[in-house]
Parts: C-alpha cells; sequence; structure tokens
C-alpha cells in the first residue's frame, strides 16, 4: 500500500495552513483524500494568503487563531489524527528587529500546541517544520543532523527551541513528533511580496516586475532548495512512518551558487537579468555562507529525496506566478 | 598580575544574586576589592534567601526587581564592566509541572538582559550560567562541548535557548557574552529545603534531621560535582580572559557514584544512613543516567581546573550548616 493511501479520511490539522507550505499540503491532501482544517493568524506579514486556499475553501475548516491561544488550540487538536505544526515566525530580519515577538510565537506558541495535545489529544501525531537556520554557519558539508547547532541569528534560536519542546514531549509525554529540518523551499503560494521571508519570492517579483535580481555578494554562495512539492512529500512520509517517531530529519537538494540560480531563473523566465550588489550589513552579519544539507537519513529510513530538478521546479513556480502574480503582489 | 586583581573597583552587576551561587560570587567579589549590585526577585522557591548575603548587605547595592522587568534591567546593567547572569528557573521538575514559567523567565528575561546592555551597555562584559542540562543523557563519556544537545526536560530546553541567545549577541551584536555549563554545583548557601533545586541539598537537609539519605535506584548513577568556590574561580576567570569570549566551557570534577557520594556524606558529618529508594516517575522520566564532563577546554584556555576535593568540600558545606542550618529550612 502506498503511503498516500494512509491518509484517506484522515484527520489533519495544518497549523500556518494559508502560508505557502501549509497551504501547497493542504491542496495536496484533499486530493488524496483527508479531512483538512488550518489554523493560521492569517497576518499577511507571516506569508499568509487567503488565496492560497483558493479552489478549496468549502472543503477545508478555517480557523483563525493565534498558535498561543490555548482554548481556540484545544478546540483545533481535539479530535485530529496528524498535525503538521508549520505556524510561527521564519523571518531572520525579524527576529533581529523584534526578538520578543520572534521568540514568542516560536516558543510560547509551540509550547501551548504541545500542552494541549498532551492534555486533549496525546495519540496525535505532530510533524513540525524546522529550519536548517539552526545550525549556524557549516563548519563541514554536506551538513548532517550531528552538526553543531550554533544559530546566527534569533529566529535560529527560537525555531531550535521549538524542536527541542517537540523531542522532550515524544521522550517525555510519549507524544508522537517528528522534525524536519527544511533548507530553501520555492514554488507555487509562496510569498514574493519583498525579501522579508525568502530571496527566491523576491527574485521572483523581481522578474515580473522586469528589474534585474540582485543577488547580495559575490553570488558564489552555495545554497541547496527544494520545491514545495518536494518537502510535501517529505512530511507527508514523516507523519505516517514509525521510524520517524521522535526523529528530526535534514531535507537536502543539489548545491547551486546563487549566481546559478539567478541566471537560470532568467533562463526560465525568457527574459529579464541580474545583478551583483553589496551586501546589506543587517543580512550580511546573520548570514550564514555557504551551506547544503546531507538528506541520507531521511533518504534512507523514509525513502525520502527530492525528485523535482531546480530547472523544472522554477518553470512550474514561474507558470503559477505568471497567471496569479496580482494575488501576491 | 593575578587575574583577581583586576577586580578591583569593578563594578559587577550579579544577577540571581540572591541565591547559592551568586550569593557566594558576591562574597568572593567584595574580598577581591569590587563594587557589587545585586538583582534578584528574591522568590524562596528559586533558591533567593536574604541570609546569603549575611554579613555583606551593607556593602552590596541590593535590586529587588523580575529580570523580565525592561526598566529594572536597564537602571541595573548601565555602568556596569560586567555582569554574571546567574537568575533565571532551574528546577526541572518544577519545568515540567509550570513550563511556561521555566520558558517565560529563561528565555524573556535572558533576551531583556541582553537588549538593555545592546541598548545601554554594549561594552559591558556578560558570564552566562549555563548548564550541563542541555547535553540530555550523554552518548559517550566524559561529555565535552561538541556533544550533541538533546535535552531531556523543558527547562534543559530554555536554558539552551538562554545559551544561544547569549551567543547570537556577541556574534551579531558584539557584546562580549561567555557560557559555563555548570554540573552538580554544591557548599554553603544552596538551598536545602527540598529536593526542588538539588539532590544533594536535599540530602543536607536529610543528614542534619536524622533521617536516611534516600538514593534514587541503585545508587550506581554517576555524576560529577564542584564546590561552589571552584566554580566561582571558573566565573571569576572567564569575565576577564580574551579567549573566554563568545566561548562555551564545561565546567566538571571528579567521577562518583551517588552510592559513594552519600557514604562519604554519612562519613564526614560523623553519623547518619543512607537508603536506596525506587526512582520516583517522575524523576525516571527525566534522569539524564551516568555523566561526567570533559572540562579540557576550560583548563587549557583559562587555567581552571576543580582544586577541592570532594570530601573537603563536603566538610566545608556540613560546617555550614551545622551552624546555619535553621536559616535554610
Amino acid at each position: 500500500m502506498n503511503f498516500r493511501d494512509t491518509y484517506q479520511d484522515k484527520k489533519i490539522l495544518i497549523t500556518g495552513g494559508l502560508g505557502f507550505v501549509g497551504s501547497n499540503l493542504a491542496h495536496t491532501l484533499l486530493e488524496i483524500g483527508a479531512q483538512v482544517t488550518t489554523l493560521d493568524i492569517a497576518d499577511p506579514e507571516s506569508g499568509a494568503n487567503p488565496f492560497n486556499l483558493d479552489g478549496i475553501k468549502s472543503q477545508v475548516r478555517v480557523i483563525e487563531a493565534d498558535i498561543r491561544d490555548g482554548q481556540m488550540l484545544r478546540e483545533a487538536v481535539e479530535g485530529q489524527d496528524i498535525i503538521f505544526n508549520l505556524a510561527g515566525e521564519m523571518s531572520h530580519i525579524g527576529s533581529m528587529t523584534d526578538p520578543f515577538k520572534d521568540l514568542n510565537v516560536n516558543t510560547v506558541g509551540h509550547l501551548t500546541l504541545l500542552e494541549m495535545c498532551r492534555l486533549h489529544n496525546p495519540d496525535v501525531h505532530i510533524v513540525f517544520a524546522g529550519t536548517r537556520q539552526v545550525y549556524g554557519r557549516a563548519t563541514y558539508l554536506p551538513v548532517d543532523e550531528k552538526h553543531l547547532l550554533t544559530p546566527l541569528d534569533n529566529n535560529g534560536v527560537s525555531k531550535r527551541a521549538g524542536e527541542m519542546y517537540h523531542i522532550v514531549y515524544h521522550h517525555v509525554h510519549g507524544i508522537i513528533t517528528s522534525v524536519l529540518r527544511m533548507t530553501n523551499t520555492y514554488g507555487a503560494r509562496m510569498r514574493i511580496r519583498d525579501a522579508r521571508l525568502t530571496f527566491i519570492g523576491w527574485w521572483v517579483r523581481q522578474l515580473l516586475e522586469g528589474k534585474p535580481i540582485q543577488v547580495y555578494g559575490d553570488g558564489k554562495q552555495v545554497r541547496d532548495m527544494n520545491h514545495v512539492d518536494d518537502v510535501i512529500d517529505a512530511f507527508l512520509r514523516c507523519a505516517c512512518h514509525p521510524k520517524a517517531q521522535g526523529q528530526i530529519y535534514n531535507l537536502g537538494g543539489e548545491p547551486i551558487t546563487l549566481l546559478d540560480l539567478a541566471k537560470l531563473m532568467v533562463e526560465e523566465f525568457g527574459s529579464g537579468s541580474y545583478e551583483l550588489v553589496p551586501f546589506p550589513e543587517n543580512r550580511r552579519r546573520i548570514d550564514i555562507g555557504d551551506y547544503y544539507g546531507d538528506y541520507n537519513l531521511i533518504r534512507s529510513e523514509l525513502g525520502w529525496q527530492p525528485r523535482i530538478s531546480h530547472r523544472q521546479g522554477i518553470r512550474r513556480m514561474l507558470d503559477y506566478y505568471l497567471q496569479y502574480a496580482e494575488r501576491y503582489f
């Protein structure tokens, strides 16, 4: 039996369900027969966009709530089989200008979710959306899960605390939790309004508006990236595989320099240009340098690997925004 | 010049200054000529005890405040040369029954302190009191600073977040911070009222009251421990050594089984007994098993090593409580 078949009639809660990855998850889960609830604070700054549920809104139970709201959380988690926990602050820059908000959402929020599950739904499976930002600057490449965790910004600290709570609640309280450390994720339904959350989204907007893509520094920084459909495949595997219980996995993909990515995006768009610009000081100080992840653990344990090439994925993403760009500006 | 001489006339803030380690630091700092301010919320559950400043109260500026109180923190940090940051929740058990309080004090509190320093005293040196609890269960012994960090309880999560913030503020904002990961610390002025904070304090009380020391499990758990005077020596070295900037160090001492420690304490006390009792369930689930730390890094970089033998240290501690026990019950 294909693991996707196990989702038939499963009750699923997606926190951050109006956001980029959360909404793509909702679309896929409905296709494979699940009953989907989304919980989202619907703050556009966080990446939430009601248009992300376009076409499926009538099939989804949509809750507008803050994950720090215990009463709402309790109602949302009761009766669920699986929670994909994607809510949270993810802006590195934002975490440096408002560290208390970043901390509060990413720790109090997840602790509230975990406490509500412990009290009212201890048999639920939770998959938490972690980030490769928790590693900080790589001391070796590719970075595996044993790499030291020395985050370079406040968001890395709060996201790591969120991870640790999920693992503590597994070991101490027996709740089934897993963590996926995502790297740069791109695709349809991502925020492209500005560079606050992701540079790839920002580059899409620059292309669409006929402006040159701005690449910071010399563009030789190496990164890896995953198309959102590959990331969703990882979430789906994680929630139903016994080996994933209490486990933390890296995602990852083929390394590429930012310059090569800019070239690829210009090629696939069919027009446009890029330019090298100096690092803004506030970004230089928290930049992680070269990074790509080792995803052998999730490959060997859950059979996951990225299947969508960068060119293919960029093509799909650009097609989406050529059609719906104005919904994201 | 002996490093202790550099403290002459230095302005020092000790957060958690009414507590066990903080108050011992205050006594020593006054002896070596420093000007001491303590900041403490004065909550007896946290280990604070006004008697801990007995004999020096008139020479210390004592501030009663919560480290989450930005305005009070601002006044306290202004003008200081060094901050020994020892405030915080440290109860493993308490963190499981009230995880939000543990989180709030140990993350919002330290973030407030760091923000106030960034804004109003960016040249200060901060030494943060970390804990070996951040490692969780050891996968090898002795545990060095490269060991994976998989805390087993909520307090380990929040303490690790506090560490990470100190390091981020060093790398991004240039504030000079260091972290000492303390192991079991014992000596005069520790809380002995109950087993909430440390088992050694609790054992002292059991001896004093003529009750058998209760050792959980088979007593073969290995731990290391430091007398508080050795720990203070480490704090003093850390705050004035250039190599310590942005660094995290383990403390540690000679490994001993809990059973051998119980025997040693009975011997030095001259009477009393111990008994093996089953682990209470809430402790078994968060027990870290065998642990002792590798302190070669701080030895090679700062010249620190424990100088007080367990027997000598236990003797000193018991002498203190034979005189002042009623102030701690």
